[in-house]
């Protein structure tokens, strides 16, 4: 019953079909293997998109630092939520990326909103060259705290960034899982809704350790190239990434694992919901929920093997009812089964 | 009557004298000029710390910017004010030069509160190596909205620090201003409130530009001395640098120019709540006054030919009882007549 | 007949069974699974190496850049040959990651000797704090034409380096290829001789993308680990790395692929030899071969499907007799039948 | 008796005198200065370029660095002769300020030939991703071993940078000295001839510390003065750099020094060949000189209180006649009082 990141489960069988497939013979290095050329046209089907440029990455970090890199000049700043990924959990990639950037943080909540955005964007460039200048908004959808934007707030927040002249990426680590939630297309979430480049997570999703970064405008497709190698990042074998890729886009592989780990999410928040004094705290709009239990329930989980990030308290010591929060978060392998015993255990 | 900032106004004359006479045959050059070592020597006795290291640069965000770089790794962050001049107004030098570390904003108020600092600091680094490690703490002496930290205000911000192991900076710009205010001498402000190193200011106070850096604990002075040739900050006439200091600290010029700064700023306030309407908004512990007046008496001052920062609202159209937001900064030069010159133009 | 490169060739059917295998349910993510302990234990066994830090990140430019930069100052240079990987096909990995270190060519050979490095030293370092400072020396084994440097070489190169104090790197992309060509332990190549540093490869003997970076001074462990999560090489779902590298080190996979590629080498070079005119170049140490062909057996070559790079001239056109330099790769998979058929063609 | 370096003697009294005389009432600060304006002017026609971007700032490593990583991408190298100042003695600034590109050193000689760059050229770019990008060249003018390229040198390099489609910076720390050996106009020795970027210098010349860096497309001048103040190099009282410049350009002040540099150069020059077993070893373009002289005569010239750097050997121990070799810097403050007094006491 692991419940405490979409990163520990295994990869999807296909995933690992499509590798071992690819293993066969002998494959152009650097990205030129057949199959990313495959990749290529798959990803510019799906985002309708057919001069964007394409490519892959092993890690969500990278795909999200470089991408912004290619975007921000090193004097400028980033506009993003003070809870993105890009912010809390890459360790300084972003600003080591792009030669030292900065990131504005937008409001307080976890979605930004329109409002807080030009708020924020109107804060920076008051002071000519003595403060960073305006750069891009990034985007992180599903957020960190297991929201999903609808398409018309991404539009309200590109149309912000537009209007200042800003260029717009969507940090996707949980991309699949957003559109399974909302139901659109890929280009209605992207492009569309004005969004500039995008990290389109496979690693949470399924992969072993596979994004796509997307620029839907080509024309720094090359300065994207460089930095990708001389951030180490370009893979010789490239086979097996674009292998990854490959199944994870066949037969909406992608779609369907996201539809599945948000139904078990949604099923888990059902269950929750019958467990006496839990607290559901936050939206579970896709794979992620973040709840209170009392602390009784947490040591009747821990006792049944249940692994989740509890985020503050002590579970052994204490009031049997106090709540202690914790979060919970579903990937496409969990089962019913698996939940319905989780719910179970939370019961005693 | 200028009163938009303490860096337009002339040197003094002393400076200027210092220079001249600096200026008789030759001298080594990259700081090994003779007058470097009587900077060295006199600004130890200052600071009570025989062995400090003590270097010379030319502007504050190259003191700061270097002596941040030198206490931070690229993968840590330094806590600051919101209102810091490092986060505000140095177009991402910070960042730049510490190779991409962070910024992390202490609370929400132009002054950290050690209670701000702590939440700040346990907020970091709770993560592992997902986030930014926890990195120095740097305190701005003025404040940038004119307060000035006490002594014991100080030491409690450095005990905070110090509890987590972590070094302390004193972005000193207004260092003068700051000790002049408060009556103390240099090492009660500094190293035995816990500062670790200090950007010690002289550009605003009086000279044409030069700052000095003082790391109390010379282990890392040949790093800096590196990172500051590195940086391009290492003046091969550095005799004219080493001048400016040493007629700065000469005779306390340093202390006298500020105390006659304040003196001004103290003789605006006094005037300024002579003026009907106008409201002091900021404390104005030293050199410097955040107030709003009427419409009307921004646009009598603009008539006579003052000169200021006005931070919002359009002077010359609108209700003349509206209330405008504005700085006003005193420098040494500034004499009582200005002053009175400029309260009689207010009030009209 | 792939020849081209030890970059595209399939995975050993071993590692991918490894990765099937390390596909059963949850595992901690981060490197902190529990096959990541096996490979750490393993490679210490090894390397004779105890308290080594060990770990792997999926590209030899990470492995090479991320050593690197927790070796070396951003004002320090790092002596290299001028074939080496980290200066020619790196795109300025190790000055991204070093924040701006510089590196210093040794000679004008392929491989460094003791005299020319002690020159390179020499000349930096003379001009205080102007020039570059000194860092780490890195050493290219196999190098990039061809040659393993002796146990006896290593140890003079790190000598020189030791007498400087300076650290030592061994970028070890083709490690188990020099290591089978010299018949000596892990230890003996590298902390025996007085390395500090290893890029340990397994992505051009067999496996899909895995280098393993080993300190032997576990001092900057942490270090590594965060320059390693702020350069986006710390992968989420670990195991897939780890699973690669168990396999490649269980029954000493990594020799006996290697064994295999400088067998299929001195097959080739026997091989050349009986084709008219053409001439071999460079040492073959390892699995590497640069060579001199007439146009004609060029011409055949190309007719006849095989793949390697020719380093200067047009094939098609010209004089037959012409010579013209190629480099030939033999991995692992390479076949005796497949060289028979590559010498065959080229004999026409 | 200095000749150490032209970095040590006293600034002209005309420069001094304009500081004191800018020293009156309020400026504008960071650049906004009345006297900035009319050095843009002045500059402008002097080089006959009515559209140059015109900055100054206070240090040749700054001029260089800045202007280099406005015209160079982190991916790309620089190319330079391997004695540049940019590559010996800039600690680094170059591949600090450009995140880590690379400089590329042309041939082995002090002054590049267009044979030798585009070898050099050629030689980068051929891996395409792999290796790093072909960025400008840098021409040093006057080199660091005293010689001046003349204006068809310049344009030949120029042209082969142009054939690849790079851009041409100037490091002209000595531009008056050259510009007075060749007697030509400023732009002929800079745009006529394909140089996009000028470090002009004023430091080693007469001022305190003042170097212009212009850009005849003023197409990059925001992203300049961006990179300036995230440098650290923008000075808030700008005033004092301008005065340097203002009284540096009038009435042609920085000619009529370098005139005079030069000829104190070439009055030494011929003493030398006036002293027994001396040997020049340089070309004496400008202001320095390269020469050989018998320990007996540096042991005089030691006892006479002569300064200047020997470059290798031991002048107090050894054979009397065995030559040692020295570097002779003239500035414009030499009187021929001083060259005579030297080359007595060489002759003793």
């Amino acid at each position: 019953m692991y419940f405490a990141s979409d990163n520990a489960g295994p990869a999807h069988p296909e995933v690992l079909a499509a590798i071992a497939a690819a293993n066969q013979g002998y494959a152009m290095p650097y990205g030129a293997d057949d199959i990313m050329d495959e990749v290529r046209t798959r990803i510019r089907e799906i985002f309708e998109a057919p001069e964007a440029a394409v490519y892959l990455v092993a890690t969500g970090t990278a795909a999200n630092a470089l991408a912004l890199a290619t975007m921000c000049a090193p004097y400028e700043t980033v506009f993003c939520s003070p809870t993105a990924h890009i912010h809390e959990d890459e360790c300084n990639a972003p600003e080591f990326y792009s030669a030292g950037a900065k990131l504005t943080l937008v409001g307080t909540q976890d979605q930004m909103t329109p409002e807080a955005l030009r708020t924020a964007i109107e804060g920076e460039e008051t002071r000519g060259v003595h403060g960073p200048q305006r750069g891009p908004v990034s985007i992180t959808q599903v957020t960190e705290r297991g929201a999903v934007y609808t398409v018309a707030e991404i539009k309200a927040l590109a149309d912000v960034a537009k209007s200042f002249g800003l260029g717009v990426h969507l940090d996707g680590a949980r991309f699949a899982n957003a559109q399974a939630a909302l139901g659109c297309t890929a280009a209605e979430m992207t492009w569309k809704a004005g969004v500039d480049a995008v990290s389109f997570g496979g690693t949470k999703n399924g992969c072993m350790g596979v994004e796509a970064v997307i620029f839907f405008d080509p024309a720094k497709a090359w300065e994207f190239e460089l930095r990708r190698k001389r951030g180490a990042h370009l893979f010789s074998k490239h086979r097996y990434l674009s292998a990854q890729m490959q199944a994870y886009l066949a037969d909406d592989l992608w779609l369907r694992a996201a539809r599945q780990a948000n139904a078990n999410c949604a099923r888990l928040v059902d269950g929750l919901n019958t467990v006496a004094g839990a607290v559901i705290t936050s939206r579970t709009d896709a794979n992620m929920i973040f709840a209170e239990l009392p602390r009784a329930a947490h040591q009747r989980l821990a006792a049944a093997g249940a692994r989740y990030y509890v985020l503050a308290g002590d579970v052994e010591t204490g009031d049997a009812d106090a709540l202690l929060p914790c979060r919970l978060v579903c990937d496409w392998s969990i089962t019913p089964e698996l939940i319905d015993q989780f719910i179970a255990a939370a019961k005693g």
